[in-house]
């Protein structure tokens, strides 16, 4: 019933090097997930689901957690949460996530998980939890005493969801990096406390996104919410019309500058990403085409680039039961390991009766 | 797979009247529970147990949550939990709650209860959590940012502990009435938010006790961490022995007179509640005895009402087997309607997949 894990004590840093996980991926188990509140878009895509796959290829054994508990963190209804699951999982399958290579499962699927809350929740103080970016911005914007319990306790349960599978690895960007400190305190004060020597919980590591943030058709981040983004279930027709009417500038001359041309330098940056040129080759490439030619470069870009993914997404999306029986598989993957880790905990504890 | 609960939209006041509880006993179901930091008492015989023996009697179906986790939320180790909960359920045995008709289980075994945490904690502000009494003590001393997550969710667990089973009636001192308004007011929310017209909770009732709390023989309220009680496993001597050092005044002549002679009143209380007369009638007999000859009186009160209980126990406790068994049955029961009202939850989210 007990297995064993890393046993040393020596620190690793909070942050993974890159050309470590590529050298041996065989060394690492990625925990990452979303939030099923709408389709995936571009962002998404470029950001995060193709570094997914990417490792996927490395081999790196990989835990998807779609949170579809955290829907109602922040909203009072959770709307359309079958659907945005189902299509969760199609854009996951259409981008090349393998489901006998990758464990997709939802939140709400697997109990052993969500119980380990209650161990995590009594190593964790209120002051802790206020302190993660997530629940401060919105602690800031509504007042402490305002925000729901499940917010509050929302790094706690990530952190659940890190350590249940023992992933050691996890994908984040910069501002996220708190996150993983915290699952990293509570792996640590678990083997102290109660580990009797035996270290339980590995502390994760963050692996930081190496792509820059893109930016929506009117100028703002690119949000699920906000509905500035290229879906990736949209068809050519709908990216050709989104990319018409993205924000730019007037100047004629198509150039590379970030800093001055921010919503040029977005559009280029979309361009590169999908064609493998840099920025400032698509740059080059539109020179005084303007607006109108730039747009068609990218419109064309993505298309191009999205459209074996699109095509296989259309077949998925024909397959009835196929996003039942990968969450099925993933339920009970990620059942049995979280059942493990439980009786670990409960052994660790006493609580064996 | 959807059961059909109480559909009627009037309110029951939070306090549920006695008389309806014994005339209609078929119409109720009981929630409670103990936390496992030791064995209990007098106290918690005179005051509890042995009303939950008495619904039982009626033919009150009840659940006994032992409450494993909240063992942390306030300490930095478990401790013997594993034999805590031994002893416990050996004192529940041994004063005849029948493992057949009531339902007894441990908070860790039941991951599906627990589970309900994460909706309920959607439905629950930070404030309100902080509003709760237990909470707001702790709260107070150790100020509400250095309290543990554990602790200051545990008014939501105690809803789930209440809502899994649809208890609708909880036994409770008047301090703890906030407890089951929170639980109310959570029933209520998930019913207007999710229920979809349907209600799938019913707000519960508090049962109040009857009993006044009774003193420790330090002068202080009993208590399993200070060590002031008469445990339900001691034997005749070390009752004797704890009786006899108990604070008492230097009046001869006994009276009981609970404001001006609160540690008399008490012994003669103690008396009374196990020989069935008043704690009048109590003084009357022991007279001008002082002291010495009350303390004798309460010893064979106390000894000779729980004779039985205590050799019932013995013989429960040579049967090694017997709480493991309890447990687990228990564990299966709770596990299966857990699980059916969890599935009932999942789908009012719209969480089926």
């Amino acid at each position: 019933m007990t297995t064993t894990h890393a046993t040393s004590t020596t620190t690793t840093p909070l942050v993974a090097d890159t050309t470590e996980v590529a050298a041996h991926p065989q060394r690492y188990r990625v925990l990452t997930g979303d939030r099923p509140t709408g389709p995936l878009h571009l962002g998404h895509y470029l950001g995060t689901l193709r570094n997914r796959v990417h490792l996927q290829a490395l081999g790196v054994e990989t835990f998807i957690v779609i949170a579809d508990y955290q829907v109602i963190t922040d909203r009072d209804r959770p709307g359309e949460v079958g659907v945005n699951v189902r299509e969760l999982v199609l854009d996951y399958l259409a981008a090349g996530l393998d489901p006998d290579r990758t464990t997709i499962f939802a939140h709400s699927t697997v109990p052993a998980l969500n119980q380990l809350l209650l161990p995590f929740l009594a190593l964790t103080s209120v002051s802790e939890m206020q302190r993660n970016p997530t629940v401060k911005d919105e602690a800031t914007t509504a007042g402490i005493s305002s925000i729901s319990g499940l917010l509050l306790t929302y790094p706690v349960h990530q952190a659940a969801d890190i350590l249940f599978c023992h992933a050691n690895l996890v994908p984040v960007g910069a501002d996220q990096l708190p996150h993983i400190e915290q699952a990293r305190t509570i792996a640590r004060r678990f083997n102290e406390r109660f580990g009797g020597g035996r270290q339980l919980f590995t502390p994760p590591q963050g692996l930081l996104s190496q792509t820059p943030v893109l930016l929506g058709v009117d100028g703002r981040k690119m949000s699920k919410s906000r509905g500035n983004g290229i879906a990736l279930r949209d068809d050519q027709d709908v990216t050709a019309r989104l990319i018409r009417r993205a924000v730019t500038d007037s100047e004629r001359h198509i150039t590379y500058e970030p800093d001055r041309r921010p919503e040029v330098a977005n559009l280029l940056l979309i361009a590169a990403m999908c064609t493998g040129f840099s920025a400032e080759q698509v740059a080059e490439q539109v020179g005084s085409g303007g607006a109108v030619a730039l747009k068609a470069v990218v419109t064309e870009a993505v298309n191009e680039h999205l459209r074996p993914l699109r095509a296989r997404r259309s077949e998925l999306a024909a397959d009835d039961g196929l996003v039942r029986d990968v969450l099925r598989t993933g339920a009970d993957r990620a059942g049995t390991i979280a059942r493990r880790t439980l009786d670990d905990v409960q052994d660790a504890l006493g609580m064996r009766y």
